[in-house]
């Protein structure tokens, strides 16, 4: 049995850090040595600090860590950040520059570009970016590595197999979002109870910007943009946990219904060929029952891994329309974030 | 005072029908004597027949009245009918032969080429398919009048003041359908809590082409469908009244973010020249604030006969996008059948 | 016409406040003429000040109402108060030691020996009490009354006829109570989806004290509890406004089933006879279908001034059970309130 | 590897019985082999005849079955029935007749004197009248045990431990109850959303009567009733899966808050002494935070066969209060006849 990588999580008190506790117990590479959380509860044994709010039980091991404030040096050899957008700025960059990889869920760098904004599956190899930035920032040992917003992974990951075989030119993305992408006490329940919300800040612009980057490809030593347009639209409906997006898509070309439902259901990738311990087996799964996917029914398909499609029909303004949902804490968080950690441990950028 | 229209309602049990009761206690110009169900309630009074489930009190003097079977003659002058597809067909055709106005809300006759699809803020001009119908079928006295599907409605008001001003190429529309539209008991509470459902059936197809039908003109005396491409994907959401729709638009030439606004929140038709009754001051409200119109706090507006319009933006693959919210058992049933009706009064229709 | 009273509101901006701003539009003996919050809102317009969730327009006069700290002098004659318990305490002594009679939904004295805990219908003899609190606070002009917590109020008043007619000995009250008695933004949505919660901070010893104060007598110059034993277990339910409680009581003699529902249903009092604007026309309802009431479809009866009552039946270990509903901001909070400021002012106490 | 026995199961498509697919997949000692349902599924393989809404997949191997029609003789060693109770009496009885041993949830035979009314924590002494039953009713080699109710055996299992240790004079139960309780499409959205139910038809006799029986001994040759009084009030709730129930006890001696605590938290019985498979570790689970159980949180407890309590307090009219959460199709259903089973099984009593 080989040494497990030591793992510190900033924001552990938080809706994702919870996810991070939950989904790294029993990790086969890593193990949970540090928590950190920017609130009064530093000092505290993670039992005390932290209302957890999981169905299942508070790993017994991770529950009397001491909670430490988010600053270097923490006792762990990588760092899992779900800070707030705000304060994710300055102390990851403190982490990175100390010398921990920094395996970011927050907002705060995934545009810059020298920053990697990946999803395995899609776009390795922007990871060449962490030499640049390295260079540019003056890092010695450390980087930072971001996931995407919750929302866009799942368009990005419904997205990447049609723009790889056919092209597409643009998307239309209207989405139903999870409470629990406000994170805790987040959402008012008089505010979604008999309700829903048309808005939910900068989320629509991230879907926009970041969706392009994450298909773009290399070029130059940086990141050349797909060229595409996306437009979204957010909402927030009453649903716990789980993503929904009512998609439509132009292709540059034209494509049998049979063809594109097989882009998406028999899409396999890197880190499915390297067996990653999160990597679902299918990172698409389609479904063909007319009322398929929902978010209670779907959510945790593929251990939460898998973005679920269906409902793929031609569509009379664009060319295709269809339906896809993940779940927003695991795909679309902290479950991206270790997936993340796991191809770069395959690829040796871990020690 | 005149003499009141005396009314008969088909389907007087259900869902809709309960909201004609509703809507037409202490209207000046309607009363209700006489109400039919196609169920086992024949021979009872209201009060028992009915299972009311509306926040008011039945009125006292309807609670009272025997329900019959849904066949004439029924002793009234005009037929409100709110009937499942299937029974509509035969019965509202027998209704219409034996000399009664017809004014649905099925969608048995909908897209019949010689029946109006009317929303009177629309196409009042259809109403010249009443001759055209007479002819072709047969009726001395009696016609048919639809309303279109509670989706279609909310869609159609919202388009027509853009396809009069500026022309509208296509509209890229996604739904998220309350839960009253599915009738009673209708959607099973296993199926919505902490989800929501991505299809209804026949929906998708009666939003694409009720629309073009309604924004069409008369063109040798038919109805010539607007020439216009509709997209429509469906969903069922956890929320009790109120469909809400996240529309993109494509217009047929360049139009300022003012004037697109200006055109909906500007847009007054013959219902309000005439002040019909139930037509709203403003047939739709436009709203700035960035997280309105939500379904719980809007769906009221204009006694549940305004459309909602809000997020006017501009869109990065369609022209423009927004969002809107109607009552869908107001403004998109029974209260669109009345003013209908209302409308029809004005014109000398009724007798 | 007589002139109006001219009334102040502390809280003005929070659940209970906009309730008071709403009941009050169009009341004919008060006209908001004062509006004073705790936060940030001070200075602004109500209108930019509220964040205003209820489903009809703010009413257009008090928009523009500059909203002032919650201190005296305010522009009024008197003050309804609706701030959060640790701040009430000093604001409202400061308001009543400055001439204004305060009307108070607050908990900071109900259970003050000299203040009374009013609910007209049922217990105006302890106004007496007003004369010994100016006495030994030294008010010259001003006052506090207070109405009882959201939740006692529907259960004092389900048990009020029954106490005076038959006597009882015990009650044991089981509440499921709405997000809005908890304010805005109170309960988080993810605590309430697919859930509730078993626990309300205070409640239960609320319930359980000032029943007995309210059901108590006047007795040498203050209030005698009720010999009477309340027991009180509350949960929160994802319901946005109703309360709804199930009871059991022990009667101190036997009663048969009809007498029993009739002392509810004929339950009238000193509101009803001096035909208060905001009394009911019946403070208890009784139903008696097996299914009602139910919250959303009852909670408005009485224009929510009403407590309905259902499911009378012998009990296996208490005498009877049944249930009841009342609306927790207008019967529990706001219209409480009015109504105790129409008792005062029918008596004269409001100059 | 001992062979398994082999598993009909009657009501195999409803709610509970997709629950008993569920949860036998995988079972050390049994193997469902036939699968019948009383609807037009008769004839398809269970995956085309059943709409499965649990979020794990459908198991492969049963997804190919046959259904059949619930009549003897099915290809199985014994009987898990989930039937209707109209249809439960004739058929139950049918396969007891023809040599099943049949393991019923339904409500049919829950009452007959000779049958047992089986918890096996609680009461497995009371299959001593299955001997009384072949006599009875001339059945060879069949029988029928049913367990409770699925509020009833929550209720149950909370009140043994104390009734055995100080006795339980009389118990005052309110219950929450949810959605999955009423099968599917069981309670209609509209009838939910913003809403509970007071109403659950049969429910409160069901509970006052089962858990005398539960808890009664036996005494010459049948089941002596506990001597006890119950009352029960029940309610529906916005809750997928998780009875909820407010309790309060009158016990038979004077009781401190420890001794209360420790009989509750303590509780282990011959399930547990028997390592039956489904058996929790803690029947009875104690959560001192002031805000547990909740449904969400806590259904799963224990697999879902544990029943969570909290919030034990001395009451002001029975001696104690607390609260009971427990996962009603598990526990409350397809677990307990599980459980039912494998006590039969240790016991012998299956062939």
């Amino acid at each position: 049995m080989s040494k497990k990588f030591r793992v510190g999580i900033l924001g552990a008190t938080g809706t994702v850090g919870q996810r991070f506790v939950e989904l790294l117990e029993g990790h086969p590479q890593f193990e949970v040595t540090a928590l950190a959380a920017s609130d009064r509860s530093q000092g505290k044994p993670y039992r005390e600090a932290c209302a957890w709010r999981l169905p299942c039980e508070m790993p017994a091991r991770v529950s009397t860590l001491a909670v430490s404030a988010p600053q270097p040096p923490l006792d762990c050899d990588l760092i899992f950040s779900s800070l707030p957008g705000e304060m994710a700025r300055e102390t990851e960059e403190a982490f990175a520059r100390a010398g921990y990889p920094v395996i970011s869920n927050s907002s705060a760098f995934r545009m810059d570009e020298d920053v990697p904004l990946l999803i395995p599956e899609i776009n390795h190899e922007h990871l060449a970016l962490i030499k640049t930035q390295r260079k540019t920032r003056g890092y010695e040992r450390g980087y930072i590595v971001t996931n995407p917003n919750c929302s866009t992974i799942m368009i990005a990951l419904a997205l990447a197999p049609l723009h790889a075989r056919f092209g597409v030119e643009s998307c239309v993305a209207t989405t139903m979002q999870a409470l629990s992408g406000a994170g805790y006490p987040g959402v008012a329940s008089l505010d979604v109870i008999d309700n829903l919300l048309p808005y939910i800040g900068g989320e629509e612009e991230k879907i926009e910007s970041e969706t392009l980057k994450i298909l773009g490809v290399m070029a130059d030593g940086g990141v050349k943009p797909a060229d595409m347009r996306v437009s979204a639209q957010c909402h927030r409906v009453n649903v716990s946990d789980g993503h929904f997006g009512a998609l439509r898509v132009k292709l540059a070309r034209t494509v049998e219904l049979e063809e594109f439902t097989d882009a998406l259901a028999s899409f396999s990738a890197l880190p499915q060929e390297l067996r990653l311990h999160s990597a679902p087996a299918r990172p698409v799964i389609v479904r063909d029952e007319p009322d398929r996917p929902q978010p209670r029914l779907d959510r945790d398909a593929g251990h939460g891994m898998s973005v679920t499609v269906g409902r793929i029909r031609r569509d009379a303004v664009m060319d295709y329309r269809f339906v896809a949902l993940s779940h927003n804490t695991v795909r679309g968080a902290a479950g991206a974030a270790i997936l993340n950690a796991e191809l770069l441990a395959a690829k040796g950028r871990l020690v």
